[in-house]
This record gives structure tokens, sequence and C-alpha cells, in this order.
């Protein structure tokens, strides 16, 4: 067991703190043989990087990220692989509000309760950026499940959601909100400004959906693909709930409407619905793994907000500095790099026990 | 790693199917020396038996558990503790048709398209049958943090939701749903009922509270207490959505209302709310810990669905047998026993880091 | 990570007290579709069972072996396998000789420092009793890798070694020393019986061998073959040093003489020689695997030895009761079976990183 | 599970080539506040650093570490502490023989097997190189376990071993073999310097000692003392046997011999021998901690040795290069480190199962 690292067999470890000279990630287990270079990696975080709109937070980072060990020539070895990006942007700035008194929302109390004193800079370990780490580490999983499409988008913002009707994937890529919906990225154009120039912040939902997942993969009852699902989502800051397939509003039907009926199929059954999100007792059943994860608000805002010191003294605190006002727009791309590693794990595990017969 | 494991330091291990002989648990890790009898762990395992009212299933299990290692006069010895319940009512059945065609909802489809084949009888390792062995364990676990208090109720069955006006933890224990509120308990008998006699089912979402969670348990970033708690109560038959505090909620929550303000208190900050359910980056608050979770109508249902046969041919199914209307219900117990194996975890966990400093 | 289980895919835990009523071994991750029954598991415990002639224990236990999950219809499901053996010659004793005083080279000191009392009935979890376990779970791994032949025997017994000129292993099943050498095991039985009468006991060196592992297992740096098979073989009770290959005499080697050259063979590589071990790197290299274990003489004798009471007194005591006046000849099974748990999981790993292509 | 880490709560990962950038490692589970600054690594690595004689590798490295995250105002903060240390020497050189054909007592045949192929550049991920991310992660150990005084030194070079009779500890600071005995380190320097011009190498025996360790860590079965610390020094480079007190040498005696008898001392028992070096059913006596690790020739020797090709053809190898004479002299500094990281595992380990009372 580790603090710091997630996954059985393909497991990754992540390190660093925003105001540190790094972050990086360290992945172990992956295959050897298989193509990776930093080029297959950056574009992800690309995805992912701050500045790119002024919907997100205008700390500029290139997080220009580089391989240092577990690839030669070009690919895979079977050994760690060890990824870094620097630090670039730590403007120096004033902590001494975030150091004497704690931000509700954040991570600062809870921090100081267990660990007696905290790197309050930026957030140190709490902070976001770690999540640049997972992005990299879900470009090597990638490459562990070439056969295996994985999509993410937002589909609500701030209780603004999308209508399922004007879904169109490529519209995904045209906005600065991974939204599918264009009339409703033009509405959150709006909405997010607004929150934004209230020094407030938006809640938001992420979707995720992976194909291309052959049926077995999971592993009853504790590594369940729902339970690792939910484990991975809910390691992601700002997360407060997952659900796989239709979640909370399948408590909601009846048995006979719940079923995911079959018909025999060309390739196996076909199913008529997939209330399950793709996963039955905890395995996949070989149609879309389907999730949606729900982050708050970012907790740094403008607003004055009753808080005390560290001295337990009452104060207020508002959190300056340069925040997304929806920090769930650029988790998008980390709920993407979080589903690829559970999946090249859990197709490694897969293989483990069950040997290729049934591995893709 | 282990497949049918969970935890950390303070860690369980489940066995068995529903048609063999028995089924049972290995707690490991334990502490030395807190008293632990047979009579402490069956209460918890009455309270999720079957055939308690027409609203369960009607099979018949006494469910008593028999420590057989780890305890010495009394006291657990801090060596393994296994335990153990006989399956006593395995009435003999032809299986036949679940052996030949796959029910939907089921794991039958994904079981065998993993393993090959499948012990069919009753669900076999899929089986609710298996939470059994995770209320025993979960008894072990509250001996752990006796400081804890943590109770769950049923919130919601087939969309009908509790009253919170109507809150009176009292209620909990006077009604068969696990429900606080008398009048949306009085509605349910009928509610789950006709399902009942309709040969349908329905699902139900369980709410759970731990109060006495001091600050510091949980840890960043990959054992983050919201990620724990989520793979624990995913891993639970039938769930498929989770949420910690407000979870979904706060995602259509501006940052200053989603934040949780802070006062002087007596011993510490006080909260004036807990949208965050205790946890603030992955660390408790010292507020009660909060927790939702969804459960799927029971697949089980005597409605014919669609499906195919092992061979692949159409076919239609009904799941005859002794089936709970609402397996959400019985969840409530096993919600509890989880909320306390994921809690003694993190206990002993923080302990090992930080040392008794801050453990309670 | 798990005080009581060993092992990374395929992992077993093992529970249970010498005078409990039972004891027992939970084997998870195991590949499904494998034939095994009890009559698998059976003989494999009657050579490790006690009281089969004066060299052993005279403590008589059946030793029979109930499989009760994880099989049906005679093969593995792929779900866990809970293996379990009543505890029958539980014989009423006086233990308050052990309860009050610490027998000097037994974990009863240790035990309670640690956990502050102990189970002192005949050993309680620290007794040789437990191995029972390991050798029902031993007996599943030799069905994970059937093209693997596994042997071990006793090289030396309180100094007195085998004559390499003398090796037949078909004397092994023929003496009850597990003595491949004719010879020796009759000037064993003088030996041992010696120092049975004086009421003393003598340690013993247990060697191993096992072919047909194919190269490419194990894998570097922490899970390295060489690692795991120490750590599998110093958690045996009484078990106090361990080589691979030679061993501690490769340290009196120079580079040219411990190297294992080369030649073209018809399926790969031919090695002339076999210092290493079979392996390389922490990994097979396909020539058998060759390990030496030392067991400790015994610890309980009727010789008085100095030691303390739980109060701090001094006092001498004497262990009576029924003991192996060398514990290292029960062993023999022991090791046979650490090494099937070690590369059966050691397969599985390897198959989950780089599949079926060099697996076997 | 982790192919590359070690350890169960206080856990680090290394990562790196001899010939890659940089290599590192990850400590994750560090317990808060303990004073950490890269001038308490630097000078464990300075020990270990080629190039400071002739009795071992003339690669100069300067092996500076840094520490990139993990540390705050000189103090660790209870997250993931990275390590990095540059490589810097990597001569440009014609490893084209090495590409070609494997090397005998290397890793080259077992990777390729496993792999398919390798970074063969001055031996890759197999590269005692590795063992400074260790020896750096040692050091954050020692942090957490400041009251055990560990020591290690080599008592045995090609079979001449030191006479106990001259043992003096501070010798060990006083010639270039970590050699407690003057004499003995002198006949040495003939014996390496010999073997050296030969282009042969030197087997070693290294000896460590933990002085300070309460009674009561470790934790029986599988994770005991013994088997830990046998894994351990079993995953380093070249060693071959591990033995803990007595080791073989407790095979050869009786019963009577092998106690370690106890009086009554001022703070608990006083044992009157040290036979099991400290450590009773794998738990800490409160003895000092003794074990002995035996350290094969370096395999890269000047004096050709038969070998095939990747292609299968017959062929010899001499291994040019800057190689070490003897790996187990600089081995002495990285046995120490794998002994700290065991203790202060299983400090944090034993604290969380049993709190402070006993920790330390």
């Amino acid at each position: 067991m580790s603090f710091n690292s997630f996954g059985r067999v393909f497991r990754f470890s992540t390190w660093g703190e925003s105001h540190g000279p790094a972050i990086g990630a360290v992945v172990d287990g992956c295959p050897p043989g298989l193509a990776l270079s930093e080029a297959d990696i950056q574009p992800w975080l690309d995805l992912r990087k701050p500045g790119t709109s002024k919907f997100t937070t205008q700390r500029r980072e290139p997080d220009a990220v580089r391989i240092l060990s577990g690839v030669f020539e070009g690919r895979t070895t079977g050994t760690p692989i060890s990824l870094m990006i620097d630090n670039t942007d730590q403007r120096s700035k004033d902590y001494s509000d975030v150091a004497k008194a704690y931000r509700p929302g954040h991570a600062d109390y809870a921090y100081d309760a267990k660990y007696g004193f905290r790197d309050y800079r930026g957030g140190g370990r709490s902070s976001a950026r770690e999540t640049a780490s997972r992005v990299a580490a879900g470009a090597v999983a990638r490459a562990v499940i070439p056969d295996v499409d994985i999509f993410a988008y937002v589909s609500e913002i701030g209780g603004d959601g999308i209508d399922h009707a004007n879904f169109d994937p490529a519209q995904i890529a045209e906005n600065p909100f991974f939204c599918p919906d264009a009339q409703a990225a033009r509405r959150w154009e709006k909405l997010v400004d607004d929150a934004r120039l209230d020094g407030s912040s938006l809640g938001a939902v992420v979707e995720c959906v992976a194909a291309g997942v052959p049926a077995g993969w999971g592993a009853p009852l504790y590594a369940k693909l729902d339970s690792e699902l939910a484990a991975a989502m809910m390691s992601i800051n700002a997360v407060k709930g997952v659900e796989i397939g239709d979640g909370f509003a399948a408590a909601r039907l009846r048995g006979e409407q719940n079923a995911d009926p079959m018909r025999p199929g060309a390739d196996g059954p076909t199913f008529l619905a997939n209330h399950a999100g793709g996963i039955a007792g905890g395995i996949s059943t070989g149609q879309p793994i389907k999730l949606r994860v729900a982050f708050k608000p970012t907790s740094s805002i403008l607003i004055p907000v009753d808080t005390v010191t560290r001295e337990g003294e009452a104060s207020q605190i508002i959190t300056k500095g340069r925040h997304d006002p929806c920090v769930g727009i650029r988790g998008v791309p980390v709920v993407e790099a979080m589903m690829a590693l559970v999946l090249a794990d859990q197709k490694l595990l897969h293989r483990a026990q069950c040997g290729d017969r049934a591995a893709d």
C-alpha cells in the first residue's frame, strides 16, 4: 500500500507540490515493447494546460514532460517510466494570509490537523497541479490499451446541462469547455464569465465513455471495475460524486426498466440498453463503460468567507491569485487519464489471472 | 493486491459462494487487546438477516457467526480473525434455466466472459450473500473505533424520498425499511409490496453518517478518504453511485454557497455547514462523515426479459426464487459495515504515519 | 499489505492457532478452470503430517483438508479458494508454565512485547502447525504451474551432511528424513534418536530444486525472484538462512569461476554451470531454480534453560510436550509449498506484464 | 504490488537506468515534521560513491542528490519525497559487444527472455547504479528511526575472513574496504588488487548490525522481520545469500546451544546470547538485529567467457569498462540502507497495529 500510488499491476505514483521545482509520476509495470515518446504524452498535457482561455486559470505553465527512464530506442523496456514536469510559473507572491488562516473548502485545516503543519504555497500537495502528473501517466496507459477509445466531456456547469439531442462529439474540441452541445457552450461563456467576474466559481459534471473494452475485465469483489473507477475518480481534487451507468437514476427505476436485455449478435450478445454502464458484477460486459463525475465549485474565490486562524481566532479570508472559475473544465483530461489508468491495469490483471484468451 | 481483500493495514478478505457449505472473512491487522466475542458480531448480522419481513427475501438463514481464530480469552490477539457463517438454507432447486441463459443485470454473462464458466447456483460468488461476511468483519472494525458512531438509513425507495423535516433516528429501528421518517415508511409498505406482487423490484438510496471521527484521518492523494469510501461502497452488490457530502448537488452550487465557513470553537474550529461531508483534501475535518449510496433495483425479477443462451440463441428468462424486492433495504447494515471498515483502516494508517498525537 | 498474506497476484492468506478449532488458508487470484479437489491437496499434507515416525512429533492430526469455496464441478472458478483443516488433537494440558515464563528461542517474549499478551497454548499463532495451511495452499499453486517439477530434501542434520555422490532422488521417499542419500539416512536415525532421547533437538538444511521454469519469470528490482524466494523461505518457522544457487559459497569464488557460461542449444542457450541457481538479474534463466534453507534446532527441548517470568523474575524452563526433535525434517514439504506458491505468483505476474508470449 | 517498490507503510520506489539522464527514488509514507535536507542524505551517498579508491570502479559520479518534493522549510511534510541524482559520467562507449552477446552472470539473457529486448547500455536497469537510489532513500529512513544505530562492514573477501578478535568498529572508516580488522584490510589490498590486475573479481560477505531496536517490531507471519530483511537484502544486485543471527551455523547446533537464555535485567530481560540475531517469531526481541549477506563476485570481468549471441551463435565475451573488482565493498552502505528502510517501515507498521505503547 502506498498513499500516493494507484493501480495493482500497472501502477503509478505521483510526487510534487505546486510550488516546488517540479512534479512527476513513476509508472511501474508497463508492458515492454510499446512505442512511447514525449510526443505521445505532450498533447494530452496540452489539453489540461492552464492559461488557454479566460475560463481557466491564468497561470502559464508550458507543462513540458520529460521521460527520464524506462524507454529505450522509442520503446518501453518494462522498467519504471519516470515522467517529470518542471514548475516554471511560481509567481513570487505573498502567502502570509494562507499561512495564517484556513481557506474553507480547501485542505488547509485538514492538513494541519493531520500533519501538524503544511506547505501552504499554492496549496502544496493538495493543488490541482498534481493532476498534470496523472495526465502524463494516463498517456502511457493509453499505449497499453490501444483498442480502447476514451472520451470525456462536460455535461453540466453550475446546474445548466447539455441537451443530449444536441450531442455532437466533434464539438468537444471546438469550445473551451469540452462541451459536446454547441448551444450549451455558448450559454456557458456568459455563465462562467459572470462567475469569474463575481469572484465566484461554479461546479460541473463530467461524463466519460470508454468504448472497445472487451467483456471480462474487472474482478469480483474488491477489485470490481465499478469500485476501481469510483476510487480513481474520487481521488481527483474537487470530485464529490461518481455514478456508473445510470447511477442514482437507477435507484428510481424498477427492475424491468433497469435490465439491459440481450439479443444474439454477430460477435456475441448484443445489448438493447446500457443502464449498467458496461459493467455487471464488477466485470465489463463489452458495452461502453460510462460514468459521471461531480466536481464541486473551485474553493478559491474572491468572496470573503468566515474562517479561523491557525491560532484559533475568528477571521475572514479571500483567496487571491489565478484560479479556475470552474475547476471541472480542466478536469476533463484528468477524468480521461484516470479511466485509461484503471483500464490498463485491469487489462493486465485480467491477463494475469485468465491469460490472453479473453484479454482482447 | 488481492481481488477479494479490502483495506491497507486493517484488512479483510472474504470467501464463499451462496450455495457452498459456508462463507467467511479473515480480518488481518486488528489491534491486540480489544474485547471481542461472537456476541459482539451477531447483532449486526441479525440486522442484515434475510427472512425478517415480507419486504426482504424469504430465504431463511440463521447467519450464526463463529470466530475460529485471533481471539483468546475474549480479547483480540493481533493475529488473523477468521469468521465463518454456515450456509444452511440452500434449497434444492432446479438451476437449469440460469445455467443455460444469462439473466440481464446479473453477473452471469460477465463471469462467463471472464472465467469461461461459472458457479450458477444462486449467483455463486456474485450473490449478495457475500455481504454477510462484510457485516461480520465490520463488527470487528467497530471495536477498533469505539468513539465513532455510525448509522445508515434508507432515504429513498423507487424515487419516493423521505422528508428531512420528519427525520427521527429513533424511527430507523421501528420499521422494516431502516427508514427515519415514519410517514415514508408507511408509504413504502405499499410501494414495496406492490413491486413484490408485480414480480418487479425497486431501487433505493442509502445514506450513512459517521460521527466522532477526529480531524486528520485519510491521506492524500490515492488513499483519500473520499476515494477509499467510494471504492468501499461501489464494491457492494447493486451499488451504482456514491456521493460524499453534497455530491452531485455541489456541482450546482457556487463557490461561496459550497464553502463550509469556520468559527472558533471550544475544541478547535466549528464549521457552519458541512457541504463537504466531513472531508477536505481527502482528510477528515472532524465534522460528521456523510455519504449517499445508490442501489439499483434487484435484477432478479419474475417479469420475463429478453436474453441469450450460452449457445447464443435468443431466449427469455424470469428469475424464480426468493429475492429481495428492494435489495437496498438490506444494504443498510452493509453500508455501515463498509464505513466502519474504512474508518478502522484509516485510523491505523494515520497512526502509522503520524503517531498517536492526532489519532484520536 | 497484509501481515498474514503472501503473493502479489496469486496470493494466499493463512489464519489459525495450534489450539483453536481449526486452521486454514484463503487462496485468491487462482486462474479459473483448473482441475482441483481435496484429493489433489491431501497427499501433500500427509507428507507433512505429524506422528508418522518417532523422528517427528507424536501429536496425531489427520490434517484432513476441506475446500469450502472457489471450486465448482471439480474446477477452480477464479474466486477465492477457502481451505480448512480441523485441529483434532489438542490434548488437554497444563500450560501454566508457558503462560508464566518465556521459553528462550520461542516467540513468547516477543509476542508479549508486541501485543501485550499472547495465546500461550501450544505456541498459538507461532506454532509450526500453521505450515499445514501453507502446504494446502501450495498444492493449489502446483495446479497453476503443471510443467514445473519441484522437489526438496534434507541435505544436512546436526552438521552431518549427505554425500552428493550418493544422491538418489528415489531415496527421498524411502526414509523418514526426506534424505536422498541412503547412507546418511541410516546415520541420521541414530543421530536424531539420540537427540530425542537427550531431550534435545537438531538443526537441518533443506535444499529445493524447481525444474521446468521457463526463462523470464521474476521482475527487477523489488520483485526479483531471489528476493521473493528469500522472503518466502524466511517466513517459515525456524528458518534463519537462505541461499540461492551457490549462496555464500559464491562469495568465495572468482568471477570466472562463478560465471555460468553458455553454449548454443536446441531450444535456446545451454548453460555449462548453474552457480546462479537459475536466476540472473532476479529473472529465471530457464535453468533449474536451486536454493538452500537453514532450519535452527527446535526450541522446545526437555533440557532446562535460564529464563525470566512475565513478572521479570529469574526462572528455568523446560518445554514438555510432543515436539519434533528436528523441525527441519517436516520443513521439506513446507519449503516445496513455498517454492510452488512463489512460482505460481511469478508466472501470473509475468503474464500480466508480458503476455503469454514468454509465459511458458 | 509494484515491481520497483519496497515497504508497506513507509515505502519507496526507484527508477532509472545507468545511462539515462538520471536515477531517483520516491519515498512515500514518511512521517511529517522530521528534519531533512540534502545534507542529511549526501554523506551516505558519498560512502557508496564510485571512484574513491582503486578497489572500486573508476566511473566518477558526484552522485549529488536533490530533494524535489515532500520537504518544506527543512522538515518532511508527510507527502512523497522525490529524490533525484543526475547521471553525469556516461562515457560514450561502444556497446555493440554487449548488445550482440550475453554476458554470463549478468541479467542480459534473462532480460531479453522476459521483455524481448533490453537497454544494454551499462546494464540498464540491472546496473548496480540503481543502489544509489536506495542509499538516498535509506538516509530518509534513518530520520524515522533516530534511536537505531546501524552499521555494516565487510567480513570476508574472496574467502579471506576477518578475525573477530581484531574487531574494531573504528577501523571501518579507516580503510577502503569497510573492514573492521586492520590486519585483514592490509591483506585485502593485495588480494583485491591482484584480482583487479588479473581482470577478475572477488565475492564478499557483508555483516550488518542494528542496535537500539525495541522489542516488538515485525509481524507474524508473512511480514516477519526475518522475511522482510531477507527480501530486502536479496533484492540487492549480486546478493545470493542471507543469514539472520547464526544462520546456517544454527543448523549445526543443538537446541540447548542455540537457545538465547534470559535473565532479569534493569529494563526487561537480559539475554545471555544472540544466536537468533535479535528476532524471535519474526519479532524483534530488543537485542541487536544481526545479519550476513553474501555478494557474488562481479560478473563483469576481463577474462573471456563462453557465451552465445542474440542470434544464438557461439561466442566469447569479455566485459570491458570500469568495474568494481569486488562489488561487495560498495555494497556496505546499500546493506545499511536496506536495513534502515525495513526498520523504518516496521516501526510504522507496529505503531499502526499496536499504537505508540511499545513503539519506542
